[in-house]
């Protein structure tokens, strides 16, 4: 008789996004005249730049005629797209990355929840706390991360490194030594950000003691502030313990459209062994290349006027941030984030718990964000609002929270 | 110190397709006048049905403007699809299929090596011999196949099925009991076909035994005969025990546009556990949908004139088959498949190795197959051709083949 996967049976439930959900739904059904805003997504609302539809609708005309038919990509991706992401995001920053130490994937979310396929079961992980739930839930289904504690809200095995206004939301190197260190600057949910000075310190700290750094910058684009770095591998010595996930989602709406990428240095090695060379080897055997039509969308990203589309594209976003940050601190909240990230970080106001603060903000202001609580234990007490909704509806928003 | 997952590391370099291009390769560049023809590739070559590029035009459109711009598409799929797919491929053939019951993805390569995870690692495996090398390697990668041994080229916890002439291409029921049964009809690379009363077999013993069968339909489009099942499902109790992967990649030349579905009933379980439940788990945690241009695309395949126009295109490749099948014939090889099928599986003449064979081929006719050793030990003395070469290509390449 065949058996379900004892690990996939360890995870938990799904219920923050869904309590938010039903919780709205229930509102709304109680209050049917009431127009709720949502400042709880992290989907972009601005449709797709110019440059970008006039790149689909060019590959999908190649896709008609047999002589221009595009059939399986290669598996790691088209050169001229990983050449584009090696030159712009990386070379053009004096980050030494070669085109084919980029591997071009549906997205950054698949390629978070796969990489820990190539290390062993029994590396011990080390996550921030509150973090974005698909780092710790992949590690779960992997058989990873020990025992619940209900208690406490935290797997037995996973190292926590807690990040709260007292240690300005930056991890702190952890008692216990990890293998495989999550990171995600600017970062979700908290909005904050790390120097590079920062951040080197985390870099030598895994070449000392044989740890990979997991790099999440998914959210580089919103970066705007002098040394805030966009890549770890502006870091020395990341090559050799860094691996670095891209996302397409947030800096060109992608969302819906499905691109990204993950960077592995060659020179990263467990003894001869290049994890490199193994998640080539995964993206050959269980992956059959992103679509053509999206990998020319992607190219666009990188040509002078999708540059210049798609940064006016995150100025209006980020108009919304400051919109969001500066009218919560006129209303005498604790805000962070904002500044160089999309997400607002508000403490809770009379040490109300994340829930109860969500409760107030749906019934008095009809706004619906995400209880921090829900991206882990140190979570509780804050809250986060996002900037991806149109500019009108943050600011009715964040109004009707200030006369609250 | 990190370590590398060990069971990647017992993975198999993947020598097979590697070496026919470097003896292609090296073949050209001594003989620079001779044009080679590739009938190796699984790759389609006819460009996209004027439907689905109208249908990815209009996609397009619709994300350039807010109103009717997609972001992150259901973790499962958008519902127009779903319904589509349970209609057309199923409920309109009598079996019992649920929308909700179908998991759109970017593919039936990715979902044929994911689907494993579900399981635990215990589980024995069986395959076919030969067998598409995906289902293999995967398990390779998840620890569950023990040990490799170099004469029989077989691993130690994997049950092999003899497929050969002795038994028409059909697997029989193994010695040792499995707990999971890949089966794929019609097959690659056989392009054998089973019956419904043969395939009802396997459906009985499945679930007598409590394995699940993973039936991999990705070329059904091409069955024109009655008596040879489209699904699984058409067979009594199938719910109980079959997982089905389907492909839009040969019935509608989605190659490079990647769109696949996979089929859980929710009537399969391990004790309580529906494995509807953890695929719908494992979507929502390391997969984030299906583009929504994509799967306009793919709703355009279940329209009346998409199916009109797909008919035509595989009447065009199931032309090929015969004209490779016939002409074979009449040069007096022991020719299989190829009706059902877009694969031609031949006997190698005068008990030639398939690396032997491929050799003569290249250098007398300048065309490229696939060894069919490479898909297993049971696929030695066999080759492969496919039938998705160009019409003008595939006569030339068999003309030439007759004259040898």
């Amino acid at each position: 008789m065949f058996k379900a996967n004892p690990d996939y049976l360890k995870l938990r439930g799904s219920y923050l996004f869904s309590t938010v959900a039903n919780k709205q739904k229930a509102f709304q059904a109680a209050n049917p005249d009431k127009k709720i805003i949502r400042l709880s997504i992290g989907d972009v609302t601005q449709p797709l730049a110019p440059v970008i539809i006039d790149a689909l609708h060019k590959a999908v005309d190649e896709m008609a005629v047999a002589e221009t038919f595009h059939g399986y990509a290669p598996d790691l991706g088209y050169e001229f797209l990983r050449k584009a992401a090696a030159e712009n995001d990386y070379r053009a920053r004096g980050c030494d990355i070669a085109d084919d130490e980029i591997f071009i994937s549906d997205g950054a979310k698949g390629d978070c929840g796969n990489i820990q396929e190539i290390f062993a079961k029994d590396c011990k992980v080390a996550v921030c706390d509150p973090v974005y739930p698909v780092y710790v839930d992949t590690n779960v289904m992997a058989g990873r991360t020990g025992v619940f504690d209900e208690a406490s809200e935290t797997w037995s095995d996973v190292i926590y490194m807690p990040c709260t206004a007292e240690n300005n939301f930056m991890p702190e190197i952890p008692a216990e030594t990890p293998d495989i260190i999550y990171l995600c600057f600017p970062n979700n949910p908290t909005g904050g950000v790390i120097t590079k000075d920062a951040l080197q310190g985390w870099v030598d700290y895994a070449n000392k003691v044989g740890a990979v750094i997991i790099y999440d910058a998914a959210y580089e684009a919103y970066i705007s502030e002098d040394n805030i770095p966009h890549s770890i591998y502006e870091c020395e010595g990341a090559r050799t313990c860094a691996i670095e996930i891209h996302s397409f989602s947030k800096n060109a709406g992608f969302t819906g459209v499905r691109l990204g990428y993950t960077v592995i240095p060659k020179d990263l090695k467990c003894g001869d062994v290049q994890l490199h060379s193994l998640w080539a080897r995964r993206h050959g055997t269980k992956y059959n290349g992103a679509p053509y039509i999206i990998q020319k969308a992607g190219e666009a990203v990188y040509s002078a006027e999708g540059k210049k589309q798609l940064a006016e594209q995150v100025a209006y976003y980020m108009k919304n941030a400051a919109y969001i940050s500066n009218g919560l601190k006129e209303a005498g909240y604790e805000v962070y984030g904002g500044v160089n990230a999309p997400y607002i970080w508000l403490k809770t106001p009379d040490n109300m718990t994340s829930w109860e603060f969500f409760d107030k903000l749906l019934e008095q202001a009809n706004v619906v964000g995400t209880p921090g609580s829900g991206f882990g234990p140190s979570g509780e007490h804050y809250f986060r609002l996002t900037a991806f909704g149109s500019y009108e509806n943050t600011v009715e928003a964040i109004d009707r929270i200030k006369k609250m």
